[in-house]
């Protein structure tokens, strides 16, 4: 993932590509019920996926970390730079689905982010390290309560939405979306032309202009934004 | 509405409201589930009501919008100065019911605030932008993924209360309460009457003194009220 | 409880304390769903509990408050100081469970704080009492639209966890959690080492370290961190 | 509770008796999402009621029913002839309320019915006992997994609604409704009533009659229901 | 609509017409949760359709029913025969959406079903009726409990699906599904011959050939297929 | 799998397996909310497992049935005759997990029974066909429309409940429990003494005899019962 691309998508908003989305078809891009620990930090990388289960009290006991296989540890030590690390924690918030020491490790291996659809515990921790995070809500039991992980980087759901390892995840104030690798460079060039036209558009509406023929834009005002931004971008 | 009206509305809270309607009869008129962006306003008006109903692929994309008549945009654009748009969204939460741009247009219109049993998407935009906004949880998708909006002041539902256009929508740093717009003045007065009395019981109690006897007051203890009342508001 | 104790469960996180838990059998001890008003503050101390049943209208109008032997309102003044007010709303924040004057007298008798699987009311005023309370969600509906209370220091349960009176009930920015009494000391001081061992872990990792072999420690480590903590405390 | 009574109310629907008691203020008498196991039997009786807490790992074993004093199995041994036993499950049927030799028991001792909020386990034997049982849906783990009874008759709340000792708890096809004691016999009669006038009612709708003016009555119709009802019955 | 059309509908089952629709981007069709009381009837007319929101205690009472414009009274006397009334009842089963009473003047009207996503009450009464009536689950309260009817055929929603006025509405075994009506007719035709080919699937399944190559059909497989239907129906 | 332990744990019924279970400290065996077609059948064999996860429009269409190696497809003509055709579902019953043309194939290949935590379509052929087949309810719409059938034979959690290919899943009238396969063998055994233990019981307690001292048994009873066992079955 190049800058350009991490730069281009931590500038827009997660809405905006949600819309961009859907003019391509995909109308289950963001992950429901599913908000950052941080409101004020922004989230943009490839997604490493971590799997689990529902756990079983004979395989699920604090010895298991003690290998140093084990799913969840490996991902939080192999997890790419610059990526998300997705965790696919089956909408189950009654334990948690990691806390603040693993997370410590991902943002100390320069790691952009990690999400699940289960709940974090050690939150007040977390916020503490400024590193963008999200979940459905705090949760302080231990994972092997209910979670048993048991692979890396297959695809997997959360929040409701099909997540594809490398797919590219974004994460702002409002939550999480999830843009398909593929078409990840030209829906951030839309998104970005879209927000430029929203930001200008905010600022009429600001100024009292209505919204018809404004939002969306018929050709009158269309021709007169690109007439703006040649003046002020040209 | 009148000021007078709208002013004492805006200086009690929903939960003093609550009673009130409750020895009244009415015990359905806290949305459920329905919470602000910003628990620092206060939001009082007349209800504008947009009703939706669950999309449809082939009626709902992104061309509708250039239709002025669209109810979403027709509501947004004639919402009265003063009024509180209510949509029902059937507490459907996955898409969202509004964004920041249509939002800044009912500022923009002195609008008095808007309330769903969805979702708005740019939430942080709206939080910026300082308009009394209600919903349950923020949701990037756009309106068209899952709703259909229909028309527009006809009676709905929202938060699982009827809100019937008119009815006055009151909301605080804790939700959402719907008076019936025939008793809000008697409402209003008696909530006025109870907040007083209420802030009184407060400081006793702070000052050591027990609930019992006082919260309900007993004959003695609203003799003592009325007193303290009279000397200090002749 | 004495003041040992007390002090040693504010210093530990209840995530800390899951685990401790955890480790003696015990993996429901997380009040689920159950959020602090203000996540600031620490909570600690032995249960005091009051159970609800569904309201019935014939029963449960506002005349009832006027016993000062209704549940609700004895429950209040009784609650010993130092202890927690434990609710067992049946998880239903339709209507709340308390709201801020008695809330304000709890605080006012010394008590530690109160808990509900419900909502409570005039959460604003709650805010800035600087009082430990923990719900699901805001609620501005009087209890008896759909709350009985019904008695005081039975068994209940809250938040999907059993609650015994005298349990030590331990809330931090995270939500609560339940640690019977019989084990509370030892549970208490295995927590207050593990959090020390986490701290140093969690700067470890912070400058960088794996937590392949730290967390949890091999031999290495193990030693390591005794040495540490011995040339520290020692 | 006399004959007359069981038998009237075993003759009228739940639907009719909830509408008898919605007269009297009382709206919420219906159990929501409690079935019968088998819709062809009809149950009637008073309620004794035994109550779940949430389990705990270390309370709720096998062993605890060597004691002929716990609560489930002694509720099973000491429920009167002719009641039904109600139990507050928190409406949680990941674990059984009950099984089939236990409600064998309830059988052989003249008891009435089981009703939960939860689920029974063994359900294909419980179909073939032939006695009356409500419940959510089938779950076979034992109830110690999830639930710990904890006492017997006192209020509870099952499937949303208050049940009070000895309050009337009938059951048909379509589910539970629960009629306070003191009002049963005037209950029984309206509702007695109610189901004639229906039945004629129904008759004359079948033969192509219009509702307008006939259910509802007007006071044509309500004469001509008087007339054919004194020629009938006379 | 033509007795064709509803004799084609009502031979091919619900699923059947989810592919077809699907085949055509409609995706959200089957109205979720919604199940039949009689497994063994068919159902298929336009839709008329009755909209609910939540109840107020003022205005919802037992004397609304003597108007006979009440909308829900009305409804049922003015649903066309061949029609499918389909109601609103915002999910919401706590209390009747419609009883036995009204649905056997919908049967004597010659009606063809009734659809709601809330309840019936009196529902061992409708399953003797044998009118095609389809529901979330049994709910005895009197609809005034949570019900307020407001208006008829507008567009609704209905187990979180789209219904206007018109649409075609098919029922079977499984539950409901939704044709637009502009396409009703095609739908039917590709449906009939989906069935007649899913039919000599089945039988070849049956008969143990592999579904690989013959589900979805090869061209060889295809050849063949119209090779026996023409030697069958040819 | 032998032939004695399918014999043994169709023999025995889900409730005494969850039991038996229960006693080697597994809690969360039983599928929740997963119900049978026909509460008629009983199944029995080792579990091969086919896991969803959530639609992505561009990726879910009608054209991927075409390849044989979808893993749908290929998993309903690669499951070993004998086996249990288990399908993480997620949870979500809005689109099938398969329909009765694919479950005829598993029923033509020997299979021995199919279970989803969603739904299937075509229900009432299901039925039908008398094929042991569990669900959360009938859902028409293809299951493309919500779930990407994504790999075979891993790990997966079913109804809340961790399944691994291997593990005997056995399902009755009343659901489904799996059996870890390491401990099939000696579950299986026990469970048949307690069943026959537990006949024994019902048939005392049907005969009027006091649960006390009979269920759990004391020694008394135990000796009683082992006579009557070793004079029977000598």
């Amino acid at each position: 993932m190049d800058d350009t691309l991490r730069r281009q998508l931590c500038e827009v908003s997660t809405a905006t590509l949600c819309t961009a989305l859907f003019k391509r078809g995909l109308r289950n891009v963001f992950l429901q019920d599913v908000h950052p620990i941080r409101a004020d930090l922004r989230m943009c990388g490839p997604a490493t996926t971590l799997r689990a289960i529902p756990a079983r009290e004979d395989l699920d006991h604090l010895g298991v970390f003690a290998d140093p296989e084990h799913p969840q540890r490996k991902a939080i030590d192999t997890c790419p730079a610059g990526h998300v690390l997705v965790i696919d924690s089956r909408g189950d918030a009654r334990a948690a689905s990691a806390g603040d020491i693993l997370i410590g490790r991902l943002k100390a291996r320069a790691c952009a982010g990690i999400v699940t659809d289960g709940g974090f515990r050690d939150t007040p921790a977390i916020e503490r390290l400024g590193f963008p995070a999200y979940h459905r809500r705090p949760s302080a039991p231990t994972n092997l309560v209910h979670h048993h992980m048991v692979d890396i980087d297959v695809p997997i759901g959360c929040g409701g939405v099909a997540v594809y390892p490398g797919d590219i995840v974004v994460g702002d104030g409002e939550g999480v979306v999830v843009v398909p690798r593929a078409i990840a460079a030209e829906v951030a060039q839309e998104a970005i032309a879209m927000s430029r036209f929203e930001d200008w558009v905010a600022a009429q509406v600001a100024a009292g202009r209505s919204i018809r023929g404004l939002y969306p834009p018929d050709p009158a005002t269309r021709a007169e934004y690109e007439a703006w931004q040649a003046s002020r971008f040209g």
